[in-house]
């Protein structure tokens, strides 16, 4: 990526997620890369002891300042932080009361929405969270991504996981596997091809994306032979082709993926969570990204969670983190640079 | 493969499959193979015209013979057939009228299940046939592994899909996905657990297979928040290990095909046909091999269907052949290697 003068460069708030996993590990791991300081001014919305002393047990040879909102352009060896939360010095954060550490996790992402909504960055990318925690700590929260569209009152969004190699978008999500065929619905399904359409067109180089439909059955369901659910999904891809959007399906699932890996596709609409997951995390194990479509800003995020259970071990991967960033920093760039093509 | 004298060189049926289909083509162009002719002697059960003709259009230089049933060790050139059929010569096999075609191709598998279940051969290999075609013509027919486990008496079988890098069980097959959780039975998946663990120290050099268990819902149900079909698959991996198999799950399947073709996993046991053929195809599109355990025999086949819409055309790829072919072979001179030590 070049960039034609320094304002190019987008700014890119990142949360450093639940103080106790493995979130300040993974984003100063991330951000300790030069080459990720050349495509990005990012802003650290976080603590500024946790962040120190993730920084000096991990010996990156970072430094951490606390910056203002509209701060930029550091040297790769500062670290900019907008503190949030100022939990004491010294204190091994792993003994962060629980719900503390919980109420600081939301109120960075609070800030990082309320930051993404005025303009003052370009994207956000999160770091985990505990949904559980959260709500524990009284603060009702029905997860990451539902709070981002509760905030900017979007309706439909959807969760897309992005590699190299993959790009999955899901119709379903966390749910159990016998309410999903119930959950097919023509309104939906056509939604979720617009807004993957929409997210291709305006974040990637894709000027007519071609979109697999997934079906829900084995074998694309035998000709009908297993239920309506087939013909539901082949009325919304109708629905969209209308639209002129370059909609397909609905394709037997267990050779779509092998045929979207081998570039047939730019992305592939699953049914369901398993579908999406299986086949992205066996080519995408640790560089997989995840990407909030539908929202009126950027948002990327990593595809793992807290793990409490390895946290200030230093033994947490970073690659997902680095690929969000990354990524939320390209898709902003383009989104910039398609701005000031019609100013 | 070494073998220790010509009589361990394990004898393999072929059926040719549906003429009309791409069955005789991918037999014929595994068969020119020297290297397949060193690990077996093959029979093949079919049409000596529609060989003969799929031979010369080919240019495959082979030589089809009519050989008697307990015939062996023919010369690489030469192709030995069990003529099971008497269509014209110089007819376009695509002219055959279907009935004729698919009554010819159930009678290649109706009599290699019979010289299997009588030890005239080692190991059974099946070209696709169309279960709709020989059930139009009259016969009643569920399916090609559903025909074998009939006739051989079999209540219990497993459908494996087996591939280098990864090898899946199914503990459902064709069904639609809303039918899938109220077939999660302790008994079936305990089964299925058993069959694979034998299969695996049968035919494979697996003396204490590591077999994992797929969860039916993402996040393997989220500890029960998303319903009992996790506690069934435990209940079922518990009675398994009771027995001193190795099992483990049930595990969230959209990490557990990595972990699997990590190395962590001897084989996978998914709960339904999307679950297992997805992450197979994607690693093995081309070269996966369907293992039938539980019945009294050998049997492999290909991973494709009759492909009407190519054959003749000299454009199917016969690499899954050649490997159900190799992989048949290997599995008898395992289980005759066996054997002759046991004597």
């Amino acid at each position: 990526m070049a960039y034609e003068n320094k304002d190019m460069k987008p700014k890119v708030a990142i949360t450093i997620g639940d103080p106790r996993g493995i979130g300040p590990e993974v984003v100063v791991k991330a951000l300790a890369q030069a080459s990720l300081r050349q495509v990005c001014a990012p802003l650290v919305l976080g603590d500024f002891h946790v962040l120190s002393r993730t920084v000096e047990a991990l010996s990156l040879g970072l430094k951490v300042i606390e910056a203002a909102e509209g701060a930029r352009d550091f040297p790769p060896e500062v670290l900019p932080l907008l503190p949030l939360s100022h939990f004491p010095p010294g204190k091994d954060f792993r003994d962060i009361p629980p719900r503390d550490s919980s109420r600081a996790s939301f109120a960075y992402v609070e800030k990082a929405a309320q930051m993404a909504l005025t303009g003052k960055v370009d994207a956000i990318v999160t770091a985990p969270v505990s949904k559980e925690a959260i709500s524990g700590a009284g603060i009702p929260f029905r997860g990451h991504t539902e709070y981002l569209a509760d905030v900017s009152r979007t309706e439909e969004f959807v969760m897309m996981l992005a590699g190299e190699r993959l790009k999955v978008a899901l119709v379903t999500t966390h749910l159990p596997l016998r309410d999903v065929p119930h959950l097919m619905q023509e309104g939906r399904i056509r939604s979720v091809i617009e807004i993957v359409d929409k997210g291709l067109r305006d974040y990637f180089d894709r000027s007519a994306p071609r979109i697999a439909v997934a079906a829900l059955n084995p074998h694309a369901g035998e000709n009908g032979l297993f239920g309506e659910e087939e013909l539901i999904i082949s009325r919304a891809i109708q629905g969209a082709c209308k639209k002129g959007i370059l909609a397909s399906g609905p394709w037997p699932a267990d050779t779509l993926f092998y045929r979207a890996k081998q570039g047939e596709f730019d992305a592939v609409v699953s049914m369901y969570h398993d579908q999406a997951l299986i086949p992205l995390k066996l080519l995408h194990f640790e560089d997989a990204v995840n990407i909030t479509l539908g929202l009126p800003f950027i948002r990327t995020s990593v595809d793992h969670g807290v793990a409490y259970d390895i946290a200030g071990k230093g033994l947490a991967n970073s690659r997902s983190m680095e690929e969000a960033i990354q990524l939320a920093a390209q898709m902003a760039h383009k989104k910039l640079k398609s701005q000031s093509s019609t100013l």
